[in-house]
């Protein structure tokens, strides 16, 4: 399993250019003698292991693309392509999927229906590979899913659950404010897009704190804002970017009407034009609460009642939301903090890293899940 | 005359960095026999003409720095420099002032009084140049200080003058927001520089239209904003370029404290930093009334009644300001536009050109302030 | 229990004002052969019936205070206190704990453990009864702490839970911003509070929209902003009202520091003094789990497990919070709405009315819950 | 002409409600045998005295109405009316007026051309009685228009004059805007008209701050926000009064019309409707040069040159503004203060008084300018 993983590390490829670890992965599984499609949803590996006994089938997922980082950790694994790693744990992810499929052909008999391996391209970039696999039919037949995702907040040992909306889904907008440039000194005879840019920040406020339902989650980032290089001229334009983020979907349709309602009022308001390119990201990811306390229960059995802890929900997103859109299932944490290996790094660090034992940990809530499914 | 300006045209020197045009111009007046001093306030070239009669000691002034634009015209005379040009005709009015100087010597028994030829560099930026002529004493012993633009918005043949306050005093700023930044998903870890600073753009506009005297102008200028450069990273800091007009100096002083003011407590609102870099420019630009109504006269003289128009006040600046702040004088604009011969760009255009015949004028009105002084 | 129920609600008293209501109940109690203590907390009624057999103490709580709401109902038992009226139900909740009362002295023998009975006084007007109740002592040697309200908005017949944060604490606040009034010709001479307080306002969406976790609920309402009533006259001082609400209880804390930061520092932006005033009302009211689900278990076992529902939680206050944050406890609804019967008038509303056969299920699953504990 | 003005001060009477006071004023002057026409604009009185002796038509100007202000100065001439007031002067200028009339008509034969007083009422109140008497025909025939206000700011003896714009147009707008009410805690049920309120008065600072030149004085002052009365309640309207002031009649016409775009889209925005009752009052007033320089010497002679200065122009409102747009002439101003006769409280105070030499002296100019006409 380590040494998958390793190689994976040193091979990191980005979302939506994965060539080298899909072959891998269907390689690996086709010589298990897994049933195997490829480029499923234009990027997926998809692997079929029919049990021995009647029952459900399960789907298992992990993804495999990497990041736009540099990797900086001093170590006989670091990633071979500059500017590229996996600084989100998918490789550890892929590793102990690949595994649990080792592990369970060599119990094949004794397996109750039928397995689904989901390995999945394109997580760390919109529209995703989730979706599109999910509408190539990945989860036709399938009864429940479930996902896990090494977590560095966590310490190595532990296991995080929690049900209901744990993940936001999170919408991306991009904003020009067209004015009219000219001499500082001559307000009267421009449309100054950067005070119209400044008003429209403090309206969009707005949304968050008076429109929505203060007990469904919501926000509003924006992240740029660009206008102008000089004291006493006037630009012509103002760029803004940001991200919507909700849980709820009737509330995440109306942030995106307020926005646009609050963007194109505000133009006329000061006779600017203002165009708004609103882009859909994930959806909300909502952990069935069935399938949640099933995990929980295979993770108790794993590490001890008292490793087994609630994972707050946040306002990151995850598209694994796609799956458990379509049929049950919870995706689960599991810890890969480790001080003593250096592993404190978060998420996305150039220094990522995280306890390899977390990839056993992962293995092993997946088979359970399968066997007492 | 036309010969001075074009080769003065075709040489160009930056704000400051002028060499050959102050070299130029100590030669020719010394050549005229006129005591010449130079590094003037550092840079500046000042002759004295000591006429034939007693009478009062009049100042005529020109600037002589080019500005960094690429000339795109094309005559013979084009800008020899790359990417510097006198795109705001300073060696029209260096030309004039000259040759009126030359007029001048061939009469000199008839002059009442001392004329000081004031050729100023650097008032394309500030400090400028004035305040250092006038500090290292160009104006001692001056009773009255005259100065000229040509102005291609005005049809050559025309004289523009006007009384009071003319041209507004320009202090410019720079404002860093020093926030913390993060993960667009967590913005209660951060402190949102872009949101700081989007509020503190919609609070100065405070200062114009509830602080200052309605009937005293002011203006603050906001020419740049840059925050960020991601749709879901909240930045850390937040940067703002800006300007601040002012004809009043107490308004000034106002909007200068009320700027910081508003500044410090909206840091302080929103647990951030904010610096202020607070830079003054040149002065308001105050023209006498009694020495208006001379050069008014004069131009009378020149162009006819008919021909000698008001110019509006405007919230530009103009270094000529540190004069009049000391000696009585007035500033006046003399026309240079020409559609026939395409002068017809704004000061600071790449095509910018004026009708040299606005330089015999501006000579004739020098000649005659002195002789009727 | 209708006749105490129409008698209570002909009889109607204010918060903090009840005199004739807790002498009604403590009488009922003693006559009942029930131990009483009146005037717990400054006003409320405390019985304890102590069981035949070993068990825990149970507390049981109903309030008893009305409204400054004229009855509009057409029925005989409308209010006899002009002005006053029992528009929320507690005239109900109260019936519905003296019937119980009643039932269990009845069965005595079998009642596992000691009932406490709290019968509590000014539940609609901070600082409320509760609070005081608790710290005299209402709850010492109890091990758990039940009750119920009947609600307009379930049909009779369902029975509502929830656990987790289902209701707001709730704080008031009052802001008085004292500028400089004068002419409003003369801005520069004044110091505006109606643009102070209209900044304000727009200020502190801030602290909802970006300083507080977006998991976490809270809102802030501002209900009145009054300053000024003429054309052109800068008044002298602007006063606003509003509320903030909040589960978590750092959050409550965080929310007044920002908006009394944002406060102090609006005020020496504008050069105005801005005097707060913060008034904590009820905490939040957190349902324990495991006391929940009991509930949940007993209703299901009354009503039915289909006409059990998840009440889903709001951003309004009840004082019951204090009880559940000494002791572990739930609070739930008994569905009251009829429209056979017209009691379909929101709470608080002149004409509300429920079905009184609410009141029988609140004091069975009074009754269960005390006889399963 | 202290015995009239006295009697007039005793017998005050409230704008457009004028009966006593054009009776009195008809009387006096037929008594001198001047021709008088009553009614003028409805409310005016105008007299017609023809000189012996051939030349201009010169019209001089005083209001007679008084203020809806409680007399609390301690003098015999004390008002008589309760509540209403002689609290601007306008006594002072009718009795000034009506002596002038009795001087003159004492050397009618010297005078040049002929002599229209314009004895009007109502100019404290829009529209105001100028507007009304101009289109009645008032200034029929009439070359020059003068007009004066007696000045506490001013002391006794000084007069003060001015050319171009010296006061204000001003407008005046009622704002209402419907929201939709709700529980404080439930705002995504309303649509808050308190907020939308804020954000309006905030977007409105925009106009002056960057639409209109800065150097066209403009100004606009919400006197007047009201909108809900308790904590936890969001109301169902916010109501805002305000004034808007100009020099300039293009710049009054440009902040009518952003003012309504702004209201308009801030409507939109916010989801709320907002009206806007947007009244005319006077047009600004723009004292003519070459009249403003008689009166100037007019003033001189009469004062000396040290007594005569220079009145700042203001953002106040005179409706004397509708003769000026009609003929040409100029206003001035009268010094009245004096400490000794305590004669030092602002114009609408309740203890406003000035010294009564300041009627002299405008008599005395009046005269003079119909004998130097």
């Amino acid at each position: 399993m380590v040494e998958i993983r390793r190689d994976l590390h040193m091979n990191p490829e980005l979302s939506f250019q994965e060539q080298r670890t899909p072959a891998f992965i269907a390689k690996y599984l086709k010589d298990l003698g897994i049933e195997v499609q490829t480029n499923v949803g234009d990027g997926g590996v998809v692997g079929t292991l029919r049990g021995g006994k009647p029952g459900k089938t399960i789907a298992l997922r992990a993804d495999f693309d990497a990041l736009p980082i540099e990797d900086e950790k001093e170590v006989p694994f670091k990633s071979q392509v500059p500017g590229v790693m996996h600084a989100c744990g998918h490789d550890i992810h892929t590793a102990a999927l690949l595994v649990t499929a080792k592990v369970l052909i060599g119990m094949k008999e004794e397996i109750p229906g039928t397995v689904v391996f989901l390995h999945q391209h394109a997580e760390e970039l919109a529209p995703g590979g989730a979706k599109a696999m999910v509408e190539d039919g990945c989860l036709d037949g399938v009864d429940e899913v479930y996902g896990a995702h090494v977590e560095v907040n966590f310490p190595v040992g532990q296991i995080a659950v929690n049900d209901g909306y744990v993940q936001a889904s999170s919408d991306a907008f991009d904003i020009t404010i067209h004015g009219k440039g000219g001499h500082g000194a001559e307000p009267h005879r421009s449309v100054d897009p950067l005070v119209i840019g400044s008003h429209l920040v403090v309206d969009l406020q707005h949304i968050v704190s008076r429109r929505v339902d203060p007990l469904k989650p919501a926000l509003i980032t924006i992240g740029a804002f660009n206008s102008g290089d000089a004291h006493n001229i006037i630009p012509d334009k103002a760029f803004l970017k940001g991200t919507a983020r909700t849980y709820d979907q009737d509330v995440r349709r109306q942030v995106e009407d307020e926005l646009k309602l609050i963007v194109r009022h505000t133009a006329e308001k000061y006779r600017a034009k203002i165009d708004v390119d609103f882009t859909h990201g994930y959806i909300s990811l909502y952990n069935h609460p069935k399938e949640t306390a099933f995990i929980k229960e295979r993770s108790e059995e794993i590490v001890g009642k008292d490793n087994v802890v609630i994972k707050p929900p946040d306002m990151g997103g995850e598209d694994f939301a796609y799956y458990v859109d379509k049929v049950p299932g919870s995706f689960f944490w599991v810890g890969g903090g480790n001080p003593e290996i250096d592993a404190i790094y978060p998420h996305h660090h150039p220094k990522f890293d995280v306890d390899e034992k977390s990839m056993l940990l992962t293995g092993k809530v997946f088979a359970s899940a399968v066997l007492n499914s």
